[in-house]
């Protein structure tokens, strides 16, 4: 082999083993079992496939291939800027920065033509802006809601989560796939709003 | 929305909810903390990054977005008939016929056109002459090789392997691609046989 090809297999390896961490970055979502809470690499796993099988329903043709890759790699600032909680206010003030070193770091691991492309990844995925970042976005919000009505609202009981919080966290959903949005809304939160698990805050919002 | 519209989203979704119990499926590769194994899940998005970070050296051209989604969907038959460990050759002589009534009964849950689709490429796995399944092949044998070698050997120790087993189940990993079935023997067998952590019975073989 090579000595430049071998130089650039080990830069690799070496961000695939420290990739490896993701699978230890707890979320707050139950798995279908309602004991266990997932983890980043689970959860982007299931958003791959739900991608695959459900692009169909974007708002505007996506690249299936770059939308995969995005859900694949966008959680990989969580291995040292940690899972920021969808309603932890506090946390949500320093995600950015934090966020932001810890891709310099771990996409800086890689190849730099490869390094690059990943982390330009990320920053569309962030920026919410092409067909494809819209659409992952979708899959980001659905797959927890999805395991959240599945486990009857464990997740959301536990943390008293109100139905304006879940609305205000799905306000670009409906530009990702209006049908995916309807759907989700129609099957996992109605649901648990009439079931009491999610707190259901529009009259105090009207009272007020 | 359109009652055809729901029903169809009705079979996709209990589909991903029931393939979030890949999530329990554990493999016996530990993890690069060395404490806990890798469930099927991880395994799965792990190869899929790997694959769009090295796609470039498979020895022919290869459809990525064709060999991540066989890579993200090959394990979910082992929902139904569980992880069988490379090297339990007992478990392997009923394995294809478990594997393939788990894969009538999964896929079915899908819209017909779909559950074709993603049936297809498991076959297609399995078969292992398109470019896109001799590589992930390569993948599905390197991934858990990068992690015992990352624990020092330990589920190589564990399980006495020989060499002449990883050998075989690697017969046919240089024909996905030359080049990292040298890299991951050179940097993941070569060493931990120097170390004792995978036994070396070539001797055995030569004097037999």
């Amino acid at each position: 082999m090579k000595q430049e090809d071998r130089e650039r297999l080990d830069q690799l390896f070496t961000f695939f083993r420290e990739i490896d961490k993701e699978k230890f970055i707890g979320r707050q979502t139950y798995l279908s079992d309602a004991k266990r809470k997932e983890n980043d690499a689970e959860h982007a796993w299931h958003m791959a496939i739900m991608t695959l099988l459900l692009s169909e329903y974007a708002n505007e043709k996506i690249d299936v291939l770059r939308t995969i890759s995005m859900l694949l790699i966008h959680d990989l600032v969580e291995i040292d800027a940690g899972d920021t909680y969808a309603y932890d206010e506090e946390g949500k003030k320093t995600q950015a920065e934090r966020e932001r070193k810890a891709a310099d770091r771990i996409y800086g691991l890689l190849p730099k033509e490869q390094g690059k492309k990943l982390y330009d990844l990320w920053l569309e995925f962030e920026a919410r802006q092409t067909p494809e970042a819209k659409f992952a976005r979708v899959m980001d919000n659905i797959q927890p809601m999805m395991l959240n009505a599945a486990t009857e609202g464990k997740a959301w009981e536990e943390h008293e989560v109100k139905l304006s919080q879940i609305l205000g966290r799905n306000e670009h959903t409906a530009d990702g796939s209006k049908l995916l949005w309807e759907y989700a809304y129609e099957s996992f939160i109605e649901p648990n709003m009439e079931a009491g698990r999610i707190c259901d805050d529009r009259e105090d919002e009207q009272s007020s």
